[in-house]
């Protein structure tokens, strides 16, 4: 699938020319010349699929048709305790694709000062990982990230009023429900939406868990084998999948 | 935690002497100095405790004390088309850390044949790696990997003897039933093993999927995203923990 920016379409067209690693992968993976059928999504909007109007050295030019109405937007929001750049970089497309609303990234104390310094937290890097994740699951709706230094001032004052309504779940290795037990069947008041809170390698402290707890967040885990943050939140983040479909 | 092999042990005592990545890992993350306790496992066999008897340059004598009985062997086995050599090698620690007992890597009409000569696939590249997610996980069970480059005779001939007793999902994305709905609560037949597979990035081909169906596989979604190779193999393998947990 390929994603295009709103401001990447002509003006009262449809028509859109690709210049840059879309244009060489139709051209050099898919191999598509005039008349070719492509599916195609409009960032934070509607999917659709475009027809290749012409090609050129390094070029496409695409006509799109979008849908209506845009994909739902997902359910679920990530807490993270920033990991490490060499891990986050390897989330960001996958988070993508998993479908994440937002990402909150927030120190903790198990996590280096010096992670934040890191350019896998620039908007323009991260951007591009995400967009790949959503190419890749055919999704257009792409994540916000915030990027919080201070744990306690988020915790404390922004969290409430940034995720009002959302069932509030912790992961802790060794304790906790399983994910289960917070979706029963058959109940109406079933969460709509998820804000799932993911801790550093090391794990929470002890005030931070508590700090979470105070603000509503629930224990859960996914059995005793502590898991490095990627694989946590990919593994967290299907368990829940199921819950919210 | 650190993984040692029986035959790394004095005989007749329970020392040994660590001089790998081991040895670097104890000496430079953890500046572990004589008389420290470090979590130990004897691979495929119970954890324990270590005692630091000496250290040395590049090296550090260990005195372990091992658990009467070993963890529980994981209850999943994973049945994939032979994904590309890069998602593989990034996938071998996370299934070892999530817990799989058995990896069959097959191949499939869309597995490009070039995959089966990488290097990815060589025991002792695949071992450390495995190893490598043991450690993070706290788990000792190293899992068996099995090469199969001819899908049909592997399906119709060997997995029945292979796999006799267990659940067989297959995942394919867009249709099928919830994990949940395989493991209905209270129900006293609830699967005890489960064996899940993954097809390729382009899916399985209709002819393998009812190769599949007719071998008593059932199909399993986490929706309708189109996930890499790695990321849905972690996500059903999330999603199943907590069933067999």
């Amino acid at each position: 699938m390929i994603l295009v920016r709103e401001e990447e379409l002509l003006p009262g067209s449809r028509l859109t020319t690709l210049v840059d690693g879309r244009a060489r992968h139709l051209l050099e993976v898919l191999r598509v010349g005039p008349g070719a059928a492509v599916r195609v999504g409009l960032l934070d909007g509607p999917l659709g699929e475009g027809t290749v109007a012409e090609v050129g050295s390094g070029q496409v030019v695409l006509s799109c048709v979008f849908e209506d109405t845009a994909p739902e937007p997902p359910r679920t929001d990530l807490l993270l305790a920033l990991p490490r750049p060499k891990v986050l970089n390897r989330l960001w497309p996958q988070l993508a694709a998993l479908g994440v609303g937002r990402i909150v990234l927030v120190n903790a104390a198990r996590v280096e000062r010096f992670y934040f310094d890191s350019h896998v937290l620039a908007p323009g890097a991260y951007t591009a990982r995400l967009i790949e994740g959503l190419q890749q699951a055919g999704d257009t709706r792409l994540p916000q990230v915030l990027v919080r230094m201070r744990f306690k001032p988020f915790v404390e004052d922004e969290l409430n009023a940034a995720f009002p309504e959302s069932l509030r779940l912790v992961a802790d290795p060794g304790g906790g429900r399983r994910m289960a037990d917070f979706f029963p069947p058959g109940r109406a008041e079933r969460p709509q939406r998820v804000l799932l809170a993911v801790g550093p390698e090391g794990g929470w402290v002890p005030f931070e868990l508590e700090l979470l707890e105070r603000r509503g967040f629930q224990v859960v885990g996914l059995g005793r084998r502590t898991l490095r943050t990627d694989t946590a939140c990919v593994a967290l983040l299907g368990a829940l999948a199921e819950h919210l479909r």
